[in-house]
């Protein structure tokens, strides 16, 4: 799966695992939730199953189980082991710190918000409203501004 | 209180009343976090107390007394009785079903959007985001094509 | 109103006041349950309105439009105010500290728990349920054995 | 492990599994309470994983990983499965219907109620206060009467 077909479009990227307690009580829930809430067409929501521990414990068909019975129904990938350390290949490229973790991504693909652990609602919701009004050239002056 | 004033900000206008049970359980909790979450000079909340009932248990010392308990830091307005009927000014000038509600007003002084009853989190945060985000042209703008 | 009456019965006595946020949110909710949890001819319900501040705001009519407007459905005594102090007759009598309080009486009219704050739903379902157990016999074997 | 070794004591008996919703978010963390709120000489709180579907998703190591992460201290059992279907030996013999189930065993070991999905903690509070106060004799007798 690659973020690049999904330009053009706010992401919202949570990283997760079937056996945190955060995740499965807040981070899933919130995911589902602005999966919900925003037009397919503005937001894209994309989970990431980030297996940097319980190794023996996890399997494919844990996640696929976990998918089927929570009724996720936003698209889910599995990161990639790293051969260089126990942080898997995009936690480290987004600089995720744990479970849950969320990464929000403007409509020309720039990282615009990393948060660990539990999320404010009305926070969240702010900024990923806030970013669907961007248009290409909006965001582009909002990372100067704010640079 | 005037609206007036605060033209160039969004305003999130927060009707209730002390003896709503959804008042107190939802909509000032919420206009509390609304209020703590956005920055003043992009958005502004107002309580207004809508005494369209239980006239005799009402007086503005249970206003205050509410204000101080619950630590509200908001302006909070009185609406005036109306001599045409039980529905007070404000509420009925807003067409206000009741209380809870929540009246969203944009940076040109335009009613973006009614709610009665308890409001999503997450849902109205997005509203108020992608409000603050408009500038005075695209306001005129967002009303054109939604009409 | 009094309490002579109930004897036979476990007395769950909540103290609470319309204008205070612990009390709405948690007292008086938990009162509501412990009144459709338990069987009246075991357990009866007294609530009480504690006014020890906020005099100028409050008056019966203001109790009489909470009661309706949350369906409290167990019966709701006013204190006496007290001459002699700040603190009501019966929040005096029974030393409660302010509000939301919870004393439980034994079928001989022995108090048994006092509680200030919010109370675990699951403890003090636990100790109303050993209460209901007792006997007039047991009630005293149990208050000899904590002494 | 048997049962047999905690006559004398109230057995609260929690179904679960580790991927099912309703278990992860109400009847691990009341199993959980419950272990909290009462003595252990008064009330043995044991979990049974009831590993009836996704079997290929499941293993005891999944299970471990998940009472670290849930910092779970009561005692958990695996249910063994069943040669004869799909439903796994303790689960039938209890007669549960799925997961969450709470079962209440009294002091003489026999079960005085079967719950299937969320039980509400005043209730389940109070039921189980009510067992710890009978003696041998006295559940007899309630027993009788209920009969």
């Amino acid at each position: 799966m690659s973020l690049a077909g999904l330009r053009d479009r706010v992401v919202v990227l949570v990283a997760f695992q079937v056996l945190c307690p955060q995740s499965v009580a807040c981070g899933i829930p919130q995911a589902q939730r602005i999966f919900e809430t925003f037009a397919p067409s503005d937001v894209a929501v994309i989970g990431l199953h980030a297996s940097f521990e319980h190794h023996d414990a996890f399997s494919p068909s844990v996640l696929k189980a976990f998918i089927h019975e929570y009724r996720l129904k936003f698209p889910i990938a599995l990161d990639e082991p790293n051969a260089a350390g126990p942080i898997p290949h995009t936690m480290e490229r987004y600089k995720m710190r744990g479970t849950p973790s969320l990464v929000l991504i403007d409509r020309l693909g720039l990282v615009r918000k990393h948060a660990f652990g539990p999320c404010d609602d009305l926070r969240i919701g702010a900024e990923i409203g806030a970013l669907t009004q961007e248009t290409a050239r909006s965001a582009k002056l909002a990372r100067v501004s704010a640079a």
